[in-house]
């Protein structure tokens, strides 16, 4: 997508042929800056302090950092280490894992001289690989905009949450791509942007990415989705999803499930795209999904910009007042209208994701 | 109610017979300092600065300021030139005309060597029929709670949207009147307080006013309480209202529908909390309602405390995106389980509240 007229991915060989360059995004949305990473350690700590973040781009990220550290050592040794340092970075993420999974596949078989030359090639292919599913989504979900866009006047209004967008993953995102293709078609979009508290990715990312782009869109607390629903100023919401169970249940960033609820009660279609890796198939119900509770640090203190220019930490809240912090919650199938895959749309069901799935359905 | 101990009121005469206090609102949750109005200027500038805040605070300071003023010039100009003085500092504020009207028919027919001293007496007055209004709607919630804690072993968990309390009020609060009954009565309460974006009303003021009085409490950013009540972590909901439609529609702080829903949803009470002059009888349908757009700042920027102590405002959103900020929504009749008001309890029907006011309902 594009920042202010020139098109970017997230992450991309610079062109010294030795460094991969990436967007810093923990100076989103206060500063727009680019970081060059040269070395497997450079790699490691843009994933940990979360210049990169998404799971595609964090999986892209490591594979690009093998690439780097095989460039120094390409011994077994070597690539072993670097994957376990990459690793380590993020433990729990899923495509981490699988990313590094499949960059030692293609490695360990070959000669130490032509290694380097192949993780680059390889992980060139993985972030390709994940544009093409990017763009797989986007192009199932146009037609839903593309039938409210004709069956209303004036701008239709979507509204989303949290971040799904091309920042991401390495081009296009997931809920933002049928909005990016709409856009770019020249339908008249416009986006509702949940703030998303308590990390504000919504504030600060999406509208970031959003804005960049020139995609008409307006920030709204996280508490005024079910009021702008009740008022019939929005036509359609599209989310992310973190992890879709085999029966349509959608675990994703705290809060979709009060959006859900009130798109139900006011008869707005709720749409969740996703990348088909990110369905767990051994799981049947959504309620057993264990959530993450994170530091309550993120609920009491905030990064923002002072009048200087200066990015600061303050406290909001009541000084000794102890904080929760749920970072996901589980929306039911029942209040899902479609899931937008890169292999089309289905129902948010066993069934709707069994016949898009028939090979992962049936283990 | 008590800080750190101390038993006090939002605002009191002060001991020099000649000002009155009050808790300087615009400080907190950073500071607690108490401020002295001795002038008409004074109390009109501690409306319109919001230091002091809440519709029945509003109206007694408002009832004081009238007496500050008289104490320097009874006449019959001086008099009405108060009433307009503090009459301009919030216009639409519904308490504030119906206080300085109640002063007015009081003091109007008096001589003007009379006037300070009645004054005096009818704010006094006043704030005294607030604080038995508050603790009567503390005592018809209060049974609700008893029968939750008997219902299970462990903490009753409430959730409770912006603040609805005792410094909203002269004392006591709405929503959080039972809750504060409970707990003096020995009942294990525990309050879920909702951050309340944009002005952050429950993580700023309801965690300072639960955390000075001793009342277990967990802040949640807006987007929690719909995972925890899925979890079962809520056992009833009690919010305020602002104004209330002679059907049971409620309109409050932005957000309480969403979290009606999922109380509905989960099959958890969802009570509203109410003083009997805030039903409009004159409205029907909720959704008729004005809901006020506030300014986008209150979205984008944010006051916090640094680490050094200092107060500073900081910008949170993506530069140059535009924000949008609904202050109030309308929870349907059909979502509240009922309504909690100085005379009792009654269902948030036309049928219920006609029970308790009759004398209203027939106009």
């Amino acid at each position: 997508m594009q920042i202010n007229g020139r098109p970017y991915r997230t992450i991309w060989p610079a062109d010294d042929g030795e460094s991969v360059e990436i967007i810093d995004q923990t100076l989103l949305p206060h500063r727009f800056e680019t970081a060059r990473l040269r070395t497997l350690e450079d790699a490691a700590t843009a994933i940990v302090t979360m210049q990169v973040r998404g799971a595609p781009l964090i999986g892209a990220t490591a594979a690009y950092g093998l690439w780097l550290a095989l460039r120094n050592d390409a011994t077994d040794t070597a690539l072993e280490h670097a994957a376990s340092v990459l690793m380590q970075t993020r433990p729990t993420a899923v495509n981490l894992r699988w990313a590094l999974d499949d960059m030692l596949g293609h490695l360990r078989p070959l000669d130490p001289a032509d290694r380097a030359a192949r993780a680059f090639e390889r992980a060139g292919e993985i972030c390709d690989a994940d544009v093409d599913i990017c763009h797989s989504i986007g192009m199932h979900g146009l037609p839903l905009i593309e039938a409210a866009a004709a069956a209303k006047s004036g701008p239709v209004n979507i509204l989303t949450h949290c971040n799904a967008g091309w920042i991401a993953t390495v081009d296009w995102g997931t809920a933002l791509a049928p909005i990016y293709m709409a856009h770019n078609k020249g339908i008249d979009v416009h986006v509702w942007v949940d703030e998303t508290r308590p990390r504000n990715q919504g504030a600060a990312l999406t509208a970031f990415e959003l804005g960049a782009h020139g995609v008409p869109h307006t920030i709204v607390v996280d508490n005024a989705g079910g009021h702008l629903m009740q008022r019939g100023q929005v036509d359609l919401c599209i989310t992310g999803t973190d992890r879709t169970t085999a029966s349509g249940d959608v675990a994703n960033k705290i809060g979709t499930y009060l959006k859900a609820l009130a798109a139900h009660d006011n008869g707005v279609p709720f749409y969740v795209a996703l990348p088909g890796p990110t369905i767990d198939w051994t799981l049947k119900d959504g309620m057993t999904i264990p959530i993450e509770e994170r530091g309550a640090e993120e609920v009491t203190r905030l990064a923002g910009r002072t009048q200087d220019g200066g990015l600061v930490q303050v406290d909001i809240a009541a000084p000794g007042s102890p904080a929760a912090n749920p970072a996901f919650d589980v929306t039911p199938a029942r209040l899902v209208t479609g899931l937008i895959t890169e292999r089309g749309l289905c129902d948010a069901s066993a069934e709707g994701l069994a016949a898009l799935y028939p090979e992962r359905a049936s283990t």
